[in-house]
C-alpha cells in the first residue's frame, strides 16, 4: 500500500512523535484512511528514516521530519505523541497554527492544574486547560466534535471508565478496586531491558507503581464527573504479551445488585456504541486486538454481594492511537468508525 | 541421569497420575531427590508409555502402569495426581495398604464435608476427612510431620494464604479482594483446545470461573483458622505463560496499618522460612519460576488507606508438585530443603 | 459490525468447514468483504453454535450449520476447508451444484494421481483432477480466473515457491534446501495437547516430519513446471507463536550469481505483484502479520557461492484463507486487493 | 540460598562481566556450586548494585565490582564473559596473576591471527593464542584438563559441531548447510529495542547476519581439524523465545547413507558422553532448557539423499555458561556433571 488513498479535500493531519509505539500506530491507521490526509510525520529524534524502516509492518513509507520544518500552515489537525511534560509545548505550537490537537499524553486529561501538580511536576501550558476537552469518545462525544484541543485518555482510564461508568452514574459505587493488566507496548519503545527485553519479560506477570499510578487521578476525576466521588484503588501489571490490556473492577456497591438488573444497566449504557460490547461471557484480550473495541463483562458476586466487571482493550488502539482516530472523525464529522473497521 | 542416585534405605514413593502436568512434575523432582525412591508410576490411562515419552524434559524413564498392578504393600509413600473426586479412592486405596499419602486434588482440603459437597459434589470418603491436615508447609508443619494424609492446597490458596497470613493472625483483615493471574499450565494437560491451544492463549488474558471459584472455600478457611473470618473476593485469570501465578491481594484493614509496621510484620512472619522471600520491590513471576519459592512485596496504600499484598510462585512447583515434595521431606524428617534448591 | 455490507448483487459465498481455522478465518475476511456475500457456514461437526461463540476475535454471527442442509442451489463460490481426502467429496458436491470452487486441502493440489496417492493415499475423486487449477495467484492468475475448482497452496509451498520461482526460470537451481518455521495455528485447532498445548508450545522450537513432509511434491511440481526439475530438501519446524511462517531457502545455483543480478531478478519479477514485497533486509514474520502479503529478501553468499532467499508470510492468511479471497477476487473480476487491505 | 555451601579449600573463581546475561547465569551456577567458590564479580560498568538485583531469579547477593580492585591474587580460575576484542585484555591480566582463564568471547577460539582478523578486527592479544584450547568439551576434555586459557565456543558452534562431528570423523562431509534458530537471550541484554523490545520480538520469527556469520570460521576450524575441510554455510535467525537454540543441519554426504549406519555412528560417538542425548525423536529446544544437555537427532532423507542432523541446546546453558562450568569441573578434576544435574 505504498499511497494513500484519501478523498479529495480531506483534512490534512501531522503525526508529532512518530517514532514511538502509540504515534507509529496513529500514523498507520491514518495513512489507510479514507477520510484524512496523513500530511506529515515528526519526531523530537527523527533518526533520519522513514516510518516504515522503523516499524516495516506498518507500511508508511513517509519520512520522519522535524516539527519546526514541518508544514504547520497548511494542517487541519494533529496527533501529537510525546511524553507529559514534553506535549504541552508541541500542543501549543500547533494549536496557535490553527490545527486541532489530539494529545496523546497526560498533559491536558486533568481538568484541575493542581492534581496535575501533584502527580506530575509543574505544569508547562496551565493556560490551556480550560480549552481541552476529556477524549474519552463515548463520554465526551459532542464536546470533542467541538474541541480544538482534545486530551486522549490513558489506556487504563478507558477500559476503567468505560467499565465502571454504567454503575458511577446510577450511584452504585461504594468502593473500587481496579486490578489492570497490559501487555510490553504498554510500556513503550523506550522501555529498559530489565523491563521490556523478551528475556526478562517472557514468561513474567510484575505488578508496577505500587500505590501510586498517575492513571488514579484521571480515573477519579471521570467517574467523579458522572456523580461517584471516591478514592479509587487502581493497580497496574505487566504481563508478557505485546498488545492487549485486561481492567478486572471489584466494586462494592452501594446496595445489593441483582444479575438481572446489571446486564441491563450494560446493555442500557452501551447499546448504541459502535465500539463497545458488552459481552456474554468473560473477555479475553485478544478478542479485541488490534481492534478499536472495548468489551465488558459484568457480574454480581452473591457470595460477596460485589460487583465484577471486566474489560478488555488494545491498549494501543482503543487505549491509544485508535481511539485518537476515533475522536478525529467525530472532530470533523466523519462517520465514526470509518477507518477502523 | 538415567539412574536414581537416593541414599541406601530411602523411603519408597510411589505417583499416581504420573501423566498429567502435576503428578509428572512431582516423579521428576522425586527421581532425582537424594533422600526418597521413585519406585512407581500409574495413571488412571497409562499409554504404556515410559514418562520420559510423554515429558523428554524431565528424563524419567519409568515406564506407567495401573495402580492395580502396582507394588503397593512395599510403599512407603504415595503422591496422588488424580482430579478431585477420583482421587479420593486412590487415597484410601494406598492409605490401607499403609502408604502415607500426599494428595493433590481438593478432596481433603476442606474439614467440613458439607462446604466440600456445596462445591464438589458429593464426597467419596467423608470417613478419611478427619485424618487429613492441609499440607502448607508453613502454616501446618508440625501436624503434617505426624500426618497420615496430607491435603495439598491449591495453587491460588497457596499463594494466597501465604500473602495474607500475617495481616490475619494479626487480626487486620476486615475486606479482601485477590485478583490471581496464571500461566496456562494451570489449566492441565487436557484443557480444551479453546482454552490451551498456543492459537488461543498466546497474547491472551481472561478471566475465568467468575464469581465462584472452587479455591474460594478453600482460602476462607485457612483464613478463618488464623482469626480471620470473612468472605473473600476471589478471582482468577489465565495469561498468556505456562508456569507462574501472582495474587494480588487488596486489603481493607480493620484499622490504619504504616508502611513500617507492615514491614516488619512481614519480616518477623517469614524470617526463618526457607521457601518464603519477603521482597524489597514488587516481584516477578520469573523470579520464582521452576522454584519452590514463595515471593511476597506488601506495600500500604496512603490514598485509599489499603493493604496490597503480591505473592508470587510456580503454580507447578510451590503451587502443586514441589511443595508436595516439602511436605514428603517434613513428614520423613529429611531437611525441608532437599531435592528442591 | 454485527451485518455485512456488501454491494447489492455480491456474490455468493459458503464456508465449509468453519470450525477450523482456515475455515473460521476465511469466513471473517469474507464477512467484511465489500464484494462478496458470506451465504452460510457449515461443519461437518457443527457444534449448533456461532462461529463467534468459537472465535469471538471474528465477530461473525452466523450459525454454523451441516453442508447437507445448506442452500448449496443459491450459490456462486464456496471455500472448502476440510482435512485432505475428506475435502474430495464435498468439493465434488458444491462442484455439482454449480459453485466455483476453493480448496483448502491437498486433495487437488498434484496434477498427478500416482504421486498423489504416494503421499496421500487414494484419490477419492480423481475424476476432478484435471478440472483444478493451482491457485498460487502469482503464477496462475489467469487460469484462476476462469477456473472452476481451485486448489488453494499449501502454505509452505506458497512461501517456498514465491521465494524459488525467479531462480527456477532463470534456470538457476541446481540444489535446494528449504528450512521453514512456522507458528502453531498451522498445526490446526485438533492438534493434541503434546504439539499445541501451550505447556508444551511454548519456549520451543522442533522439527517435525523429518525427512518426509507432504508438501515436498507440491513445491516440486510447481518450480518443476517453472523448468527446474528438481529433488527439493523441505524440512519444517513448529516455532513458539501462533501466526508466522518463515521459509530460509538455501540454492546451490547452476552458475555463480552475483549480488546485482540476484536483486535485479527479483524486482524485475515481482514488481507488478500486489502482494509481494521484495525487501532491502531479511524480513521478519511479524511484518507481514495477518496481511496477504509474502516478504521476500535475496542473498548471494561470496564465501559458498551459495544463493539465499528468505520468505516470509502469514501461514494463515497468504499461506491459507487470504489467499483464498484473493482467489476469489480473480475468479469474480474484482479487483485483487478488495477486501484485504 | 543466601549462602554458599561448597566444600572447603574449593577453588576459588572469579566472574568478569557479571552484568551480561552469560556471566550472571555463570554466576548462579557457581554460586549454587558445591565445588567451587564464587569469590567475585566484576564489570566493566558494575552499578553499584549485587548481582540479585540486577537477577532476581539467579539469587545471588554479591555485589559487583571493578575488576582493578578485586582480589586477583587469591584467584584459581576466571570466567570472562566480556564482548570479543574488550576480553583478550581481561583474559591476559587475568593469566598474568595466574588465574586459569575461561573466555566466553570470541577472541581466543580460531587458532589463526588472520582468520580472527577478517572477521572481527585487530587481535589484542595474539601472543596468547598459542596457549588457548577450544572448550567444546565433548571434543577436546584431555587438553582442556590441562589448559591455562580455555576458549569456550560459541553457542552456534557448540550446537552445529556436535551435531556434524560424527559425520565429519566418517569423512561424510561434502557440502553443509545449517539453518539455526535462537531465542532473544542470544541478542544479549544490550540488544537494542527494535531486536529485543517484546513488542518487536513477540511472535516473529527473523534472520539475521544473513551471508556472513561471524561462527561460520569457528565451525569450519573445528570440522577441519576433524578432517573436514570445506566452506560450511550458516545462517542464523532469532525466533520469539528466550532460552533455546536448534540448529538444523542438512548434509551432502559423501557417499549413500543409510540409516542405520547413521543411527550406530552417533550411538557410538555420544555413548560415554554425559551430556549429549542422542534421541529417537526430533527434539524440542524445551527438552534442554536449564540444562546442559545438547540432544540430538539425525535421519537419512530417501528421497534427497541427503543426511539431517538436528541438534538442540540451550544457548545460554550449554552454549555459553553451563559450558564453562562444565570445562571448569574438568581443569579442577571434579566429576564432569557436579552442579549441572
Amino acid at each position: 500500500m505504498a499511497e494513500q488513498r484519501f478523498r479529495p479535500g480531506s483534512p490534512r493531519v501531522l503525526v508529532a512523535g512518530a517514532t514511538g509505539f502509540a504515534g507509529a500506530l496513529a500514523a498507520h491507521l491514518l495513512w489507510r484512511h479514507p477520510g484524512f490526509e496523513l500530511a506529515a510525520l515528526t519526531a523530537r529524534a527523527p533518526e533520519g528514516r522513514a516510518l516504515e524502516e522503523l516499524y516495516p509492518r506498518y507500511r508508511v513509507p513517509l519520512e520522519i521530519g522535524e516539527l519546526e520544518r514541518a508544514p504547520l500552515e497548511e494542517l487541519d489537525a494533529a496527533i501529537v505523541a510525546y511524553p507529559h511534560a514534553a506535549a504541552a509545548g508541541a500542543v501549543a505550537l500547533l494549536h496557535e497554527r490553527g490545527a486541532r490537537v489530539i494529545d496523546l499524553s497526560a498533559d491536558f486529561r486533568l481538568s484541575d492544574r493542581a492534581t496535575y501538580e501533584r502527580w506530575y511536576g509543574p505544569h508547562p501550558r496551565p493556560e490551556l486547560l480550560a480549552q481541552a476537552v476529556y477524549g474519552l469518545t463515548e463520554l465526551h462525544r459532542e464536546r470533542i466534535a467541538a474541541a480544538s484541543i482534545v486530551a486522549n485518555p490513558g489506556c487504563y482510564p478507558t477500559a476503567a471508565v468505560l467499565a465502571l461508568a454504567p454503575l458511577a452514574r446510577a450511584g452504585l459505587l461504594a468502593d473500587v478496586v481496579i486490578d489492570a493488566k497490559q501487555g510490553l507496548s504498554g510500556a513503550g519503545r523506550g522501555a529498559p531491558a530489565e523491563v521490556a527485553h523478551l528475556s526478562y519479560a517472557a514468561e513474567n506477570i510484575t505488578p508496577y507503581q505500587v500505590a501510586g499510578h498517575r492513571h488514579t487521578p484521571e480515573i477519579e476525576e471521570q467517574l467523579g464527573a458522572l456523580g461517584a466521588g471516591l478514592a479509587v484503588q487502581f493497580q497496574a501489571h505487566l504481563v508478557s504479551l505485546d498488545q492487549g490490556e485486561m481492567a478486572s473492577c471489584y466494586v462494592t456497591p452501594t446496595r445489593p445488585v441483582r444479575a438481572q438488573e446489571l446486564a441491563e444497566l450494560y446493555a442500557r449504557a452501551y447499546e448504541r456504541e459502535p465500539f463497545v460490547e458488552v459481552a456474554a461471557a468473560p473477555p479475553g484480550v485478544r478478542e479485541v486486538r488490534e481492534t478499536n473495541y472495548c468489551r465488558i463483562f459484568a457480574a454480581a458476586d452473591r457470595h460477596t454481594g460485589k460487583v465484577l466487571v471486566f474489560s478488555a482493550i488494545d491498549n494501543l488502539w482503543k487505549g491509544t492511537s485508535s481511539q485518537a482516530v476515533q475522536n478525529l472523525n467525530v472532530m470533523f464529522g466523519l462517520p465514526e468508525e470509518e477507518g477502523l473497521l
